[in-house]
């Protein structure tokens, strides 16, 4: 019910696929990430394979902000970017998971790129926590 | 000149930015990888923030079979999807990264995982490698 990753934590919430996306934006955009894409990953499967999966999509969330730091430090970085907010449907309620940013720049080897994936990784704890407070019958999972 | 990182390899091109786009899309495309998503870096923080950096996107590059697999192994997957592939303005001439599908996937605990990752980084490299061909100086960077 509740995956567990190395590199992401997340949540399930009692919301519809077309919801949970909607409310998940709401939550990032309040920690300072934008939206800048989306995938409906099950739409693809169907164009390109002809294959169906349960509804999933991928979001590309930024914070500015932080994105802009970390390119300044290095420039290759965009390579890591932006951090990914998966949504899929599981049994009629959604999934909501999100990539570590410590996990994903943690491959980078300048040490202060880390205090930027820490600052990242909280406010994305606070958008995941926000959700299963309001829509979940349990805490957030995997939040270490 | 030909930044060398722990999580991804590359290549500087002599061709102009919106050229070099194009190009890299035509690689990847016969490598099996469509692009399904485009960032616009500098035009994002032109917009956020008001500041300007030289021209950089970063493209969301997919090879719906590779992916499928991925993801019928590990649904969470979705967190490292696609493939960033990043193309910036370097003095005129352009500049195209490829994440390490070994690096990015290298967080899955999964070895079976490790396959797939092998796979997509062999059709990186010569992505990677035919760009160095027809339009750099010298060979690919950075691609082991």
């Amino acid at each position: 019910m509740n995956p567990q990753t190395d590199y992401g934590f997340g949540t399930t919430i009692h919301l519809p696929l077309d919801k949970a996306i909607a409310r998940t934006k709401e939550a990032l955009k309040a920690e300072g990430f934008g939206v800048l894409t989306e995938i409906d990953v099950r739409a693809t499967f169907v164009e390109k394979l002809g294959v169906e999966i349960a509804p999933y999509v991928i979001l590309g969330a930024c914070n500015p902000t932080l994105a802009y730091q970390a390119l300044q430090m290095e420039p290759e970085v965009g390579l890591l970017l932006p951090c990914n907010v998966t949504v899929r449907d599981d049994a009629g309620t959604s999934r909501v998971s999100v990539v570590d940013p410590d996990s994903m720049l943690g491959v980078v080897a300048n040490p202060a790129m880390h205090a930027i994936a820490s600052e990242a990784k909280e406010r994305l704890q606070r958008v995941v926590a926000q959700l299963a407070a309001e829509y979940s019958n349990s805490d957030a999972d995997n939040q270490e």
